[in-house]
């Protein structure tokens, strides 16, 4: 073979090459599957293509082989459990108890628990602790179960490339581990055998970090909602015997998107403003802080996410206003009023507080935008920790700032005007302004007094005490900007 | 050497770093490159930050000695060749004749064949093979082609990291397999040199999988253009004599656009119910689905962002449309009618329609682009199964069936309306309905009949033999979500 | 132990494992930390993680060993520095004085400066060059001050996976980086300790990129925007009295942000016909650029968002015109007008005028949006040469041709028209359209002449002298595409 002789000191150095689907490491070792579903026919494949000997026990060899790549040996359970050290187990937790025939031949071997549930927490306990309590003279080590089919067919991709792995067996999950490895996945250590269920839990959660941001969006709303609705559509029913109904479907929603967008944008930098109360208080930063206001920071992210959402969408529904009919048919019975008058329709004051407000509403809109952008992971990630922080923490405070003015602009002199309190109800942009104003003006005294410096010690490490704390100053801006700097 | 005795151990894991450009794994090797074109240069460049030794050699090394970095031999071509046994030809196929010279320096050697062609299937076999064929004596390796100079010389990002090899000989290929891996990329293996063709035709594809999609979308575009031109332009002309073809550039494209977005939408939809049909009636998963359900299903994201940039274009569209002159014009003139008739211009019916078609419109669109940003890699990736299917096929769903309400509404009593019948042509709402209709219902059928669990129990593997497959319930869900499940 | 047996040979490959964080590679060594802040808590969590024995020096162990893992030992500053050979010194620079006592156990040891600076160039020399100059006895490493406390406890991400590492010593740069790899950071060598400051200054760094391109933005604006205030407000102000100044907020921006993005677009496309123009007129491709357009065309994806950004807000301005006060008021007065007119009010010129130039607008913008989705790091990745540059070579000039058509369709007669000509300054679009118009003509130019053809040719190498360079086909899009190919 020409070329062969220079090749072969390279091939020495094959161990390091576990990264690539090249890789030869595992050439001689031979993995067994029980099963021959869609998951145990995906893994085969990929072991295949990494360089290992696949044996599959089947209950029907003969029958289920087709099924496989040629390079697999498909045989009886009883064979294949033999021929192999590591056994994964793709079979459903209800047929477990099929394998008691296999005891014997099981007995030593390290079985892999590639299991799922149906629903979070449906058993009482997780399947690998139940098939670990079956098969108790093997060690079984959980994992792989986050991986689907398809992944393993078309290979890891950035998002699902880690495979999560417990046993109590330390070298039978260093063995598994070495295996997700050489597939190209990347395995995170979760402990013991006891962590099975977390791991069982992991591809059943359904955006938990979405939930309350989007269950506190939903409540403002509707709240929101039914305050606009009494205000602007049952006032005038029930004072005027105005039928303004027509309102409910884009109207009032758009008098309440701006709202619950405004109110979600001072939720992301309230937190940071109370824990740096918490933290002068306290006079240090090495105390936790209460488990809700950690909760809170750690959903900033989201609660910011939709805050720009209900913004985007009240941008859409205001620019939707002037195509509607009903706009057009106001208009045109003004028309015939103004004919009538004769005057000239002009009301500066009027323009210009319109001209105003748009003008902050759009700044604001595009702001929140470049803040949503850079929270995409592809973009976030590339940024810089300085980069990160002034975008969010900066820009987004001028984002709240520019929202505020679009408010009071919009508010314009309404808030003193008496017509405006419909059933004593203040006007709903007062409601909004509570918030926002407060953590404005806390920004703006942490700025001015000495409690910037004493904050900006602390951050740095400096506690009451007389000993000085080494941090690096990287340390200082943390906090301010997203991640919550508690220490565990 | 301060610190000199302890890094020693440290010396011998070196191995293990093949993943980072300190690798010094490679050390004492030495590769030679043919070409003193940009190619070469990134290629040595990077050759030699990775820790190898290079030699290049080159028609007239004094003069292009200069273009490479001090650390790389530039000598004569027969010299390079007699240093390395790795050997990198990076010369046009049009100059593999002029190596004929050194044909028995180049004996034995491995040589890469990096090129590209200028065009899809240019000559009639692989560059990589006419170089075979040139120098029978050499084991030819296909590889590098698809990576630029521009990535050898700033380093590989994510989606450019594969460098795709083949070779006849598989200690060749594992040795070019290890120079990509030293380099930082992940080499890929695609078997034989007969794969060479392949491979050169992977950085001349141009969005392979969007050309089916887009011409199936300027298709749909053009014959509901014609339609509404036809009933919007051409008949008030021809009946009438009114000229109406100021509506050409943004009226009847905005009565166009929607009707593709929402038949695009539900094509994203109809082949996973053409899918559990399939399923269904054969009583099986493991039976393939004819490859044009295949395709279609792989299809999917396409179709589905482009329906989202029609939608969005729509929405861009219809918010124009009071911004215009003629909007202007036309509601003048209706305030002078109005002046003269004196009565209210308001249409409770009108309004209620409007109010209710644009609600329903913006949140479809609020929703499309909730499915278009999980579609970016960087979201779709940081999802597990379980997320990724509730925000593409229920959400989706969702989306469709708002979808469906805001062309309901929009049509109100129209279709009813013989007026609306120009030239006997159906108004092209009622067109669009029919396939978005059916999909619910079929879905709404199948959800209530028995038919749902049936599928379940197909798609765990279930089929009507005695024998009962082993399969995780993981795979349940993955035909409906966007891969196809079809075995192979 | 069951399964231990076939554990072992498993155990022999471990150093492949490096990258997962169940690799034991590092198993027996032991890392030594000063400082007990942020930094030195997260690395020590990290470092136990990956299976390192650290030991922490702190002034005060007693009463820091609750901050550390209880895997941790923590004990005096001379203890933890004999106990290791690595030591990272996370203690501020102005305390590094402080290390002064320990001189002789520091001796021959590698130090590893993880600090930053709150500024760039903050002091006269970097940080790790002065810990070098205070214990010359020791080998000083700069590294990992790019890397985050948060990146250390939640793991590297995509873009914060570089370690940057420079040291006098090679073989202490190359233990520090398989700390780097071990710990899931790829390692980058940076040469020697004299880049120290480079490095220091990565982390201080402020989206730099983006510096040139915002202030040519900036720039422009507040000029398009005097220009047009001085046309739009002080005209007719001056000349007839008349008040418009309500135009500020709204109008004059929105006349202002096509300008600015359209010439922003033109830039964009500029460089690469001067790079043409450069190739042509000294007739080869190896001559370096001048800087300035060397920086010009790497910073064009930067300009290219740039013009999108302010593309969008005005088509967000353009689309809040009708929802005005003002637009309604002058609807209503024009009504009053047309009402005693008794005229038609449609004008066919302004109608198709109108529309003509909404529709192509709406193009231009779909196009740029296409753009600029491309330009997001997860999708350029995944594209291939031929794909990105077809997105941003070719649409992108479509999109230039469009606006350009939008602006002449816009314009239409008025720059004929005397009026248009207010204080002599002719209307804002003819400004505009210079160098767009220039870039077009020249494109052409190049495409219809035989230029292009020899174009081809000096970027596959050609040069005037009689020896042909072997160039790869594929280095002759590089320059037209976004990279600039100029060599080094």
């Amino acid at each position: 073979m020409p070329g062969g002789d220079m090749a072969k000191p390279l091939l020495d150095h094959q161990n390091a090459d576990s990264n690539s689907s090249l890789a030869p490491a595992a050439e001689s070792r031979t993995i067994g599957i029980l099963g021959s579903g869609d998951f145990a026919r995906s893994l085969s494949m990929r072991l295949v293509c990494s360089g290992f000997k696949v044996v599959v026990g089947s209950r029907n060899p003969k029958r289920n082989a087709s099924l496989f790549p040629s390079a697999v040996e498909v045989t009886v359970q009883a064979d294949a459990i033999k021929k192999a050290d590591i056994v994964f187990v793709a079979i459903f937790r209800e047929h477990y108890t099929t394998l008691y025939d296999l005891n014997s031949e099981l007995s030593g071997k390290i079985l892999v628990d590639v299991s799922n549930n149906a629903e979070i927490n449906h058993h009482k306990e997780s399947n690998a602790e139940y098939l670990a309590s079956l098969f108790p003279a093997c060690t079984v080590v959980k994992g792989f179960n986050v991986i689907s089919s398809w992944t393993l067919q078309s290979g890891p991709r950035d998002g699902n490339k880690q495979v999560f792995i417990c046993c109590d067996n330390q070298e039978a999950k260093q063995a598994v581990a070495e295996i997700a490895h050489a597939l190209g996945f990347t395995p995170v250590d979760m402990g013991a055998l006891f962590s099975a269920r977390e791991i069982e839990n992991i591809p059943l959660r359904l955006l938990p970090a979405w939930k309350i941001p989007v269950f506190l969006a939903l409540g403002l709303f509707l709240c929101f909602y039914t305050y606009n609705f009494i205000r602007q559509v049952l006032h005038p029913y029930i004072r005027e015997k105005k039928n303004k109904f027509y309102k409910i479907p884009v109207e009032i929603v758009n008098t309440t998107l701006p709202c619950v967008a405004y109110v979600m944008l001072s939720l992301v930098y309230l937190p940071g403003v109370l824990a740096a109360i918490f933290q002068l208080y306290h006079c240090t930063k090495y105390r936790r802080f209460p488990d809700w206001l950690d909760q809170w920071l750690q959903h900033r992210k989201q609660i910011g996410l939709l805050s720009f959402f209900c913004a985007a969408l009240h941008a859409v529904y205001s620019l939707c206003l002037p195509m509607r009919r009903s706009h057009r048919y106001l208009l045109l019975n003004e028309a015939v009023k103004q004919v009538e008058k004769k005057t000239d329709a002009w009301v500066e004051e009027e323009v210009w507080r319109m001209e105003i407000y748009i003008s902050f509403g759009i700044m604001a809109l595009g702001l929140l935008s470049l803040l949503a952008i850079t929270s995409l992971p592809s973009i976030s990630n590339s940024l810089n920790w300085r980069e990160f922080s002034f975008v969010q923490s900066t820009l987004g405070f001028v984002a709240l700032v520019i929202s505020t003015l679009h408010t009071l602009t919009y508010g314009w002199t309404r808030a003193f005007d008496e017509n405006q309190y419909k059933f004593y109800l203040p006007p709903t942009f007062t409601l909004t302004l509570l918030v926002p104003c407060t953590i404005i003006l806390a920004k703006l005294f942490f700025h001015l007094s000495c409690m910037n410096q004493r904050l900006q010690r602390i951050r740095n490490g400096w506690e009451r005490s007389r000993y000085v704390n080494f941090t690096l100053p990287r340390a200082s801006g943390e906090f301010s900007s997203g991640e919550s700097s508690s220490t565990v």
